[in-house]
């Protein structure tokens, strides 16, 4: 059997295996991906949200891949890969009640972004095949269509076994996510998994799903089309998202990525009907949203998955590591799965690239990544779980909404300062100092007390969940807490203010904006978060 | 277990099935199409000669789908589907001596195209989700990633099980190719295959293949860069393929198709090296060749196949069709696989719209189909044949390719002539006048003998392999026929001419070929050929 040698090993070939085998290997490891499938390939995991494009940046800067920060923004995209991705300019959430036409009052809507620079639905198949390709370009050696039948993990160093040849390695990254063979071979799974999350999803790719505007009255409308950004339908026990790549005027995919996400515990899985009849069943209840599908098609078979939860008593040890979905996952709520990702190669690309200079594999050297990716799931977890509660109603999820958009905006800026004080002074330490956080993990740091107020609005949220709080109260608790901290609210998203339910576009909110974060915003914030000249901001924004 | 019912199921849901799907779904039959991968899927047989875009005009129009006319041109796929199909103007032919560096007298090169209207490399993977989800919203049933169990062929109808529900159809179409489920349960594969050509193929999909125009001395250079084309490189005993997706402005796809084919009496398959191995020490022979390829890098696993003939003793029978592949398979050579198909869907569709409506299914009602597909391979495999042995010389092959060009030329003419009388009058039994032709699935009707001129020079050409007549008279022999027809032949290309090695493509060809067309041409060739204004013909050609 002919036998390979490397320094870093990584199973799969999915956008986490590739972006950490190109940081790898061109800052100078030998590097091979063992794949068990080939491309092209159906994957899910679509939509950015702006902390997972600022990333990309830093990872394409830090490391020297310029690559990766093509990913950034829509328009990079398509420039630089292809027009098969959508555009997302908004991030809608519109509330259903059971067998009535939506409330013209019940929805929200962010905007991330214009025609010049969006956040983007990434059409996976033709995104990962770029990042595959990159990749090899770095001098990555590849194989497809590759079964492992064994791995060896052991001090001096790891062996894997397939089909077609043998690998030796100095150290090994699996990046195949739920199926892990390396958490399966040294049973790290926590079964039963204790996440506060209980959901379960159904999803297609299909055709002909209409533009949620076309399906509402006109004065319904919000300042961007929903079909221009991530639509999320809510409702008690569940959400669906509607992800169009073919929402912009270059569009050549027709497709719109569609999935049902239930509480497992309010909508049990039966055995008894097909996935495709279940996702009917359950729209079938809100007329406004059976009418967008009114004409719809898969163009594939519908998945329909058990509990999506998981986790790992452990991620990194001598030798190894589980990268992002490897080690767990909570739910695509919110989008942070492929922002989390990023955030840990981030950090096990320095820890890692240190560990070859110093040749120490210890475990101990490594504690950092294991703590920074438990710390990414349980707040996930969190900031999900909450969620799912607070769609009981849209009064609950209206505050528990403004929770998420402060601490993850104070995440947005935590890396616009690092990316903007870099640009301005080229010192590689604002990008290095990324890798700590003082609650590793959290969606902002607590340098302001974020996560503080993030944390006192989940035990209330809790509190409903455990009818030891009404929706009532909850509510007006998360409000009168976002008031004593206006000071630090952003003015593009009025987050205090319960019945304002939607960005700010205008030209004028930017210059609000401006003029906030050079003469209102507080000292503290500034120091931490707008620690540069607002001339920079532009430049790093948009890549 | 769900029982489903329709009028016609077809295996697979590659091109060819669901063309013939959506063509039968909007003649109003119901469709299922059974599928046991998914898409996306990596494919080849990509690259389109004019036969075969003309082909998809005539199936648009006749059957009323134009969906199928959007795969007419690379400018057409470009404005309907993707960027990531490759352009082609050019068919080039590069003949290189081992150790040798190429000769500049020893190419040929035929323009198929500008920059308004080109041929196309179809990068299928896109172009096959295209037509998928085509079919559905025609109204295919499909169903992907489902194992077929069972198939019961009986007079009354068909009963097909998977693995989550039965079908119940009157007509099956197996559309699977070399791997046809209808073809072993019928044990319907000739065994041992016994057509004349041999041959084996090792390709892949690369990034980084030079272009060739770079690899060669400037005055080497023929009017269209070869990068622009289809490149061929041949030498005694194979070729190989040069299928660029990234050779236009808009390209967004970095791959290059390449594939060697190879004479198995030549080169016989040996388990003791890998395929890439084998490539690169074939390809190291010539000198020229290797440079084009000295940084190139495969994206997937190298597929190396066994020989690549198969045929089949019945392609139709009591309420079965074998579709195309699924009946035989010769050689990618000239790229004629494609049209075949088109071809074999034509006369298929109608005969078995008229088989719904007489509710007649007998064998005997699909004879023409059985006729029709049993020629079309043995033509191709006597073009196919003629050209492998012709490849142990530049004066042979020189000599081979006209035969080719004229014949296919002819071929061109009949469906051009068709489509611009049905453009002239709308009269649909110019199109349905495409269903007969005097020598079933021959590369031209032989109205004007151009068929026996071709079975002329394919005879020599055998005597050049079994020793009975030498290169120089064969070749000589081949010229003084096509001398001797001088007044058929067509001005862009001098195919008489031994010493002219490329089709003329500035517009004063163009010129002279529209007045050979209106005055020049033998009163045979324009009432067979050119029975039609000849301002009808930039409308037919550019869709």
């Amino acid at each position: 059997m002919k036998k390979l040698h490397c320094d870093v090993v990584i199973l799969g070939s999915g956008i986490s295996s590739t972006i950490q085998g190109m940081i790898l290997a061109k800052s100078g490891l030998s590097v091979i991906l063992l794949e068990k499938g080939s491309h092209p390939k159906f994957t899910i995991g679509e939509s950015t949200v702006p902390q997972t494009s600022l990333m990309m940046s830093v990872l394409a800067t830090r490391y020297g891949v310029p690559e990766i920060a093509h990913l950034q923004s829509f328009q990079s995209v398509k420039t630089h890969i292809s027009p098969s991705s959508g555009i997302k300019k908004n991030i809608g959430f519109v509330y259903h009640h059971k067998s009535k036409p939506v409330s013209c009052k019940e929805f929200n809507q962010t905007s991330v972004g214009s025609k010049f620079h969006a956040e983007c639905h990434l059409f996976r198949q033709d995104i990962d095949v770029y990042m595959l390709q990159t990749a090899i370009r770095y001098g990555c050696k590849v194989f497809q269509n590759t079964r492992i039948n064994n791995i060896n993990i052991h001090d001096q160093g790891i062996r894997v076994s397939t089909n077609n040849f043998n690998v030796s390695a100095q150290y090994i990254i699996d990046g195949t996510g739920h199926s892990s063979l390396v958490a399966q071979l040294l049973n790290l799974r926590d079964k039963p998994c204790t996440l506060e999350t209980h959901s379960r999803s159904i999803f297609t790719h299909m055709i002909d799903v209409k533009s949620f505007d076309s399906c509402v009255a006109k004065n319904c409308m919000a300042p961007s089309p929903w079909n221009q950004g991530t639509l999320h339908h809510l409702f008690d026990g569940g959400w669906l998202w509607v992800i169009p790549f073919n929402n912009h005027e270059t569009a050549n995919n027709h497709l719109i990525s569609v999935g049902l996400t239930l509480d497992t515990r309010k909508f049990p899985k039966s055995a008894d009907i097909s996935p495709e009849e279940e996702f009917y069943k359950i729209i079938q209840g809100y007329p406004d949203i059976i009418k967008q599908f009114s004409n719809a098609k898969p163009v594939r078979e519908w998945v329909s998955t058990d509990r999506i939860q998981y986790t790992s008593k452990k991620c990194v040890g001598a030798r190894f590591c589980l990268l992002s979905h490897s080690t767990g996952f909570v739910d695509p709520f919110f989008s942070r799965g492929l922002y989390n990702t990023l955030e840990t190669i981030n950090s096990l690309s320095r820890t890692l690239l240190n560990a070859f200079k110093n040749n120490t594999f210890s475990d101990t050297h490594f504690n950092s990544v294991e703590v920074l990716q438990q710390g990414l799931i349980s707040w996930n977890d969190k900031l999900v779980d909450g969620a799912y509660i607070s769609f009981s109603s849209f009064k609950l999820w209206n505050a528990w909404l403004r929770i998420w958009l402060l601490s993850s905006s104070y995440g947005v800026l935590r890396i616009i300062n690092a990316l903007a004080k870099y640009s301005e002074t080229k010192d590689i330490q604002f990008l290095e100092s990324l890798d700590t956080m003082d609650i590793p993990g959290a969606m902002a740091p607590n340098s302001i007390n974020i996560m503080d107020l993030f944390s006192n609005a989940y035990n209330v949220i809790k509190k409903v969940e455990s009818d030891q709080s009404s929706i009532d109260e909850a509510s007006k608790y998360i409000f009168s807490m976002l008031l004593s901290s206006e000071r630090y609210a952003i003015p593009i998203f009025p987050f205090q203010h319960e019945d304002k339910h939607v960005a700010d576009i205008r030209p004028i909110a930017h210059l609000k904006l401006l003029y906030w974060m050079k003469f209102q915003a507080p000292i503290r914030v500034r120091q931490k978060y707008l620690n540069f000249k607002l001339s920079t901001m532009k430049k790093v924004i948009s890549g």
